[in-house]
């Protein structure tokens, strides 16, 4: 495309830059702003460079964080001893949306994957195995991507954690409410299958 | 959703007043924008204020340009006798893509729209009716949306330019390339059969 305005074109590279957004997008989204007043869009492009240069991250679980310590580790309620580990600060976010879970939180910031050059020193896991021997941590609830790499990562943090006294589950993989038993993949349904729930446990998360 | 930090909450309130964005996919904008680095983020910003800030409407033709007067309008080659009136620069990047039009444009800024409170005194119709007496334009063509408010504007024009010599034209509506006859709209099938084209025309455009 060739457009008539080269600070339009500049907007709409970065726009594009996005993930999720292509050219097209990137387009509609510049000149919806080009029709916005001065100021809003003055504060749009402020508001995101603020974010970038002055957010925090929480010391103990590397949540993001207005504070040195985020609310949910500074929570006397919730239970120091139970870790769920996640890749990033969504997770966090989605799992707090349940509503059914009372321990805190570790924000690894990936999985190990030697593809993209991520390495374990390149993610927050030795906070999380100086955490685990210094709160006493009893459990770890591993909430990763059900990939290769994910499960490369959960067994190197239990390598790691091997002198600690720590139980490391993951969360449970099977069939979603509301989903057909005929859509679902083989190895999803296979697994709901082996690992079969009493009925009383159905009752009682319902 | 109760995110654990203002400034990351504001920046995902700005980005999901975009249009087609909404706070999930703001959600997903802020984090990947955290994950940049500043500089990044801070081009981003500044880009989108700089383009709001500096971009320039050509005198003539109203579409977005980084002089006063654009590139189209500006070109000896281009035929300053046919106006292609449109709603939005995105419609000028559209036919211009094609590369079938030899003409200049006229860059409206919307159609009349009463509801929205869009009357012909916003939009750049003054400008428009003074071209065509001041150029002695021979065609306009209408290349508007096929709603009531488009017809409206397009009637209103064409009232207003009564004692002008110029001829008011639209652009065809028909059945696209590569559609269906089964799957297109009564409207447009019927309006496809009423203006048949010679079997010339056809093979000339092709």
């Amino acid at each position: 495309m060739n457009f008539p305005s080269k600070l339009v074109e500049n907007a709409i590279n970065e726009l594009a830059k996005l993930p999720g957004i292509g050219r097209k997008t990137a387009t509609r989204l510049a000149l919806h702003l080009l029709k916005q007043a001065p100021d809003t869009v003055e504060l749009f492009g402020n508001t995101l460079v603020k974010m970038r240069n002055e957010v925090k991250y929480c010391k103990k679980c590397e949540n993001i964080s207005d504070h040195d310590i985020c609310n949910i580790c500074n929570n006397p309620n919730r239970d120091q001893t139970l870790i769920c580990v996640v890749e990033s600060p969504r997770d966090v976010l989605a799992i707090e949306n349940t509503g059914h879970f009372t321990g805190v939180y570790h924000v690894l910031g990936g999985v190990i994957s030697p593809v993209e050059g991520i390495g374990p020193e390149t993610l927050t896991i030795k906070g999380l195995v100086d955490r685990v021997y210094l709160d006493k941590v009893k459990e770890l609830v591993m909430a990763l991507s059900p990939t290769i790499e994910g499960d490369t990562t959960i067994y190197y943090i239990s390598k790691k954690l091997k002198t600690a006294d720590v139980t490391v589950t993951t969360i449970s993989r099977g069939v979603s409410f509301g989903s057909d038993l005929e859509y679902t993949d083989d190895l999803t349904l296979a697994r709901s299958i082996v690992n079969r729930q009493p009925y009383e446990n159905y009752m009682s998360n319902k």
